[in-house]
């Protein structure tokens, strides 16, 4: 074995450790009961740790400096600059700092789980406060040897290559002309009332939904499950991807959306490259780009006129309706699934105030990591903001407000702005499949999703990680990662006669 | 630290990877898609090598030899003793030999789940000879380190201390006994006839009533959840234990019956040490013992007639009966709870056959690992004895044959016998719980397990392994491990006035 080939033998280990760590994390989330977090936030830091271990071995080291000697395929290139990229990351941080972390961590979601449904902002300000003092310190660490600046040192782990200069540039149309437009696609959709759908939506229905949707949009089920959880989310490996939903008995839209976006999540993973899945270059580009593939699924594809006339039909049966009822009619249900509202939720926002959403919490973040805001000073920041970009109040409604999402529970700051990163991305890549194929549309109207699927396996799924973002956007639509589709598509879809 | 706290912490680390390990192979049978098999395979052994590399860490041996000095509780030496213990075990196979022995094993179970609904023998065969021939070598490795013959070294894992001797001499009572047993049992049983009980039963209803009846048992709901697999079993950790059963529409007492049994199982893994659950000394005793638990539960306590009054009237109504349909009265359901028949499946059969399938896994097992019998002269092999102990043929039937049980596929040779040295123990334990307690048996009519349940903590659970067998019996029963008392047991139960 040459240097190169010992590179791949130590990564296949590392991706082993990384397939238990997903199923057994999906595991906390989907299946586990509450009594068993204790020893499970300790299994798990052991396990990170010999993760962690493995990713810092010193032969890694050497193994890299002589590769540098030898004759490489352009992918085998690329894997190595991402085992160099990954060996470097790791060792910003210590074992005992691994270890410290990831026991925080879990106890801090753990907790999470349990404040946020009693709405219980004490209960969860120390957990909150000791995860961020060691994403303090990991910003630190990993600053100091990046020489990067703290948040960029973390942002750069979610979203390689971007700053917060950037995003500043990216946000800014955005936080600009978002307030204005939704004030507009508000005003306009009163005048046309929803019918509502009833509140009699039950579990084995909509999960009966789901799987139909799922199977229409290609989802491969001898390699991946459906569940239930807390929060939806796409965990698993490629060979076995694991997605959740939640169900709501009053709104099975919520579910059904939630799965089809984890679908798009789960599209991704099932296409990267076969011949590279145990080597860091067959992993996700992105943060971003993960959820341009989710949010080009779920807002692009499956919110639009086309997929509502195929899927229309098919929700009125599973509950019993009939698509002749003036409320299960295609437009009817294309008013629900493109309603536009301030809301408090992340989560549950639509595309026009979601960006919104992320801009607060970018803010935020920011200035959490830099120390320029403190954990007690969270709710009433988030309030003014809410109030300044939504004109909704969150005074003492920490439920639906600072507690609403996992992340900074789970120690995840440099995150949130992937998600409007992804929504840029997949208007981008949506109006450029368009242009390619343009019988998309249609067959989405159709229930039919190969000839999408197909283009988006071989312009970013099949790519892995062996070329940048802004290459698979430059290749893939003419011009590196730009607001404007975006803000053009929510035009269009919102505003346009 | 000194050296036994050393090893303490060393301890926590391979538990914290068994807690790993555990719930991924849950996953594995009650979870993963099929397409997810490969690559969990790989994934798997690799953290199966790393366990092993823990296991063999030179380093024990040193702290283990410092130990010798140090002053110890009784806890304590017992500790180390199961360290010493592991670590010679571990040390008789290389890391090389764990990852294709896992490889193969975990290959060979998945091929076995697609040739046994097939009844395909042919494809489950080279499997079946590459697993063994793997097992066979593990036991030539162990024997030549531990001076035991080859089928011993294999027992002692499963039964430490257990001879192949004592075996035969612990059975040779039941193969004389059991054939004219169960022929006048079955002569008895056949002058009531069973009334039917239907055969419409749904699969959401039969999990409640399973549910129920965990409840009553005592099983904590906030450290262990039921769940369904192709087999049912208990598998987990402590703090989180796994149990699974699966439903036939037309036999809901086959499914509550394993609930109840791996009940057993979990009761004692709940009952573990607490003070030591992280260290070997805390782990069951033995494999018979974890199946004395389970058949104590199942056989024992819920096959009796007090169990059934308790729970006739529950049974009738999870589906919709009265407890005054003939059908459904306690008489009837106990003559279904306590039918013997001469069939082709062990799980499936009643506690007087049970031996007798038991008695024909062992012979056939021990003749195949030391190479008297090979993997293709098995099923003829497995028809014979068949016809010898149960009167029944298995030709071309492999399904119900020899391909009925995950064991051989799995490696597991010198398993079997431990179901039947369970169901020793566990009808001499109950007696023994008795005599102490009088009022068991009612308590069970009253579905009340509270008392029993303490007397096997204190017995047997919360001892872990700190002491053989043998004391576990002596102490609680007032005799080593003997069959007198479940030939007395199914001689009352069965043929009593």
């Amino acid at each position: 074995m040459n240097a190169y080939e010992k590179l791949e033998a130590h990564c296949r280990k590392i991706s082993d450790l990384g397939h238990i760590s997903a199923i057994v994390n999906w595991d906390e989330s989907a299946m586990m009961p509450v009594g068993g977090g204790a020893a499970r936030s300790r299994a798990t830091a052991t396990l990170n740790v010999i993760t962690h271990d493995l990713e810092v071995a010193p032969e890694i080291g050497m193994l890299l400096a002589e590769c540098a000697e030898l004759e490489l395929s352009a992918w085998q290139q690329a894997n190595v600059r991402i085992i160099q990229r990954n060996f470097d990351r790791g060792n910003c941080l210590s074992s005992e700092f691994v270890r410290e972390q990831t026991e925080a961590v879990m106890a801090s979601e753990q907790a999470w789980r349990v404040s946020r449904a009693k709405n219980d902002w004490q209960t969860m300000m120390p957990h909150l406060k000791r995860v961020v003092s060691l994403t303090r310190k990991e910003a630190a660490l990993r600053a100091s040897k990046t020489g990067l600046g703290l948040y960029d040192a973390m942002l750069d782990l979610y979203e390689p290559g971007m700053r917060a200069e950037r995003l500043d540039e990216l946000f800014a149309p955005l936080k600009l002309e978002l307030p204005g437009l939704v004030t507009a696609i508000i005003e306009r959709q009163s005048k046309t009332p929803l019918l509502p759908l009833g509140n009699q939506f039950e579990t084995t229905a909509q999960r009966k939904l789901g799987l139909t949707i799922m199977n229409a949009m290609g989802f491969d089920f001898e390699h991946g499950r459906l569940d239930t959880s807390h929060h939806p989310f796409c965990g698993g490996v490629p060979e076995d991807v694991r997605l959740t939903t939640r169900y709501n008995s009053n709104d099975f839209l919520q579910s059904l959306f939630a799965v089809i976006h984890e679908t798009g999540h789960a599209m991704y993973e099932q296409g990267r490259p076969i011949a590279w899945r145990s080597q860091p270059v067959s992993e996700a580009l992105s943060m971003g780009t993960h959820e341009s593939q989710s949010l080009l699924m779920e807002m692009q594809a499956c919110r639009s006129l086309n997929f509502v006339e195929f899927a229309a039909p098919i929700m009125a049966e599973s509950f019993g309706h009939s698509a002749n009822e003036p409320a299960w009619s295609t437009d009817n249900l294309y008013r629900h699934v493109t309603q536009v509202k301030r809301g408090y939720i992340r989560v549950d926002a639509d595309e026009a105030t979601y960006p919104l959403h992320v801009i607060l919490r970018y803010e935020l973040e920011k200035a959490l990591l830099e120390g320029s805001l403190e954990v007690d000073e969270l709710p009433a920041a988030w309030d003014e903001k809410m109030t300044t970009y939504l004109g909704i109040s969150t005074v003492g409604n920490f439920e639906n407000g600072v507690l609403q999402d996992v992340h900074w529970p789970s120690g995840l700051i440099g995150y949130f702005p992937t998600y409007t990163l992804g929504a840029m991305m997949a208007a981008q890549l949506f109006a450029a499949a368009r242009v390619a194929i343009p019988e998309i549309p249609a067959q989405i109207g159709r229930g039919q999703f190969t000839e999408l699927v197909a283009w988006l396996r071989q312009h970013v799924h099949h790519l892995g990680s062996s070329v940048s973002v802004d290459e698979v956007l430059v290749n893939a639509t003419g011009q590196a990662l730009t607001p404007e589709p975006f803000l053009a598509h929510l035009r269009s879809r919102y505003l346009a006669e």
